[in-house]
């Protein structure tokens, strides 16, 4: 079985490809940005921009939308992790979590599967904390502060794989995609 | 002569409809949430939030759309400054700059204008520094914390609207209107 997955972000496509082919499902990659709302939680970013998107790319395709919820922080940087990420990065998020005890944070993947006539999305979620400093060398994005039981998703290596919200987000969609076949 | 605003921000429209008084000019209130894009420039977010509103909202109207775009920070909060205010606020942005010497940042606001038939979009900025802390008592948002000749916008009172971005921006858009008419 093959389906498509949108994104413009090669190391996410790799991620999700590794997880497709656990479960003989063969993910191709249409390489594209698109337009995202803006506000909202994440389902409605997600469901919004497939629905766009189903104008310009043929479907069924996927698409993926992740966020870092820092709760001390009100959710920052939330549904705008990817531009948080690319202005103050890791070493912004650090600083602003310093001297900050709850450090509870949820990292959060939604994906948006559209089969050309309706949209089905697809969470996943996964409860850690946010480290004292950057930790690994695997992954990327948050990954090197995002801890879960005293390990950063970067110090996992593909182990990440097995407890990530990708991954559970996927193992949704991907079950739910090979009985609907 | 009278043109109709769409903002949920009673402070902005506060501070337009002030300005628009100096020039003969009645500013509506639409009170309303709308969809804005994700990503791009001011200008980009605000023109397509523009055609998007017009199926809802009857024309001609106008919207803004500001951002504080700190330089140090690759432009952070930028586009998504309403957000991070929201979130981590004016005391996560002196944490941000703690340290940091280039304290250039500029305010800038983007107007578009649908007159039922198409999109003009005018555009003011106004250049200053991020302050070592919060000063002042007017105004909103990041305004305790946006210096110009060594006075933030929250110390100036009224006299921000005769210097700001918004001011500059709607300068710009008034004297075309009324030129217009």
């Amino acid at each position: 079985m093959k389906v498509r997955f949108v994104t413009s972000n090669r190391s996410k496509f790799e991620e999700v490809r590794k997880i497709g082919d656990s479960y003989g499902i063969e993910v191709g990659w249409v390489e594209k940005e698109y337009m995202e709302p803006q506000g909202g939680e994440l389902e409605d970013v997600a469901r919004i921009s497939a629905e766009i998107l189903a104008n310009e790319v043929e479907t069924p395709f996927f698409i993926e939308d992740s966020g870092l919820f820092i709760h001390a922080l009100k959710g920052f940087p939330g549904v705008y992790s990817s531009y948080v990420f690319k202005t103050i990065g890791n070493e912004g998020i650090l600083r602003l979590m310093e001297g900050i005890k709850n450090r509870d944070a949820s990292f959060v993947c939604v994906i948006a599967y559209h089969d050309g006539e309706s949209i089905r999305t697809f969470r996943g979620e996964v409860k850690g904390k946010i480290a004292g400093e950057m930790r690994g060398g695997y992954g990327f994005g948050y990954d090197p502060i995002f801890e879960v039981d005293g390990r950063t998703f970067a110090e996992m290596g593909d182990e990440k794989n097995e407890v990530s919200h990708r991954r559970r987000a996927l193992e949704k969609f991907f079950s739910w995609l090979a009985k609907s076949f």
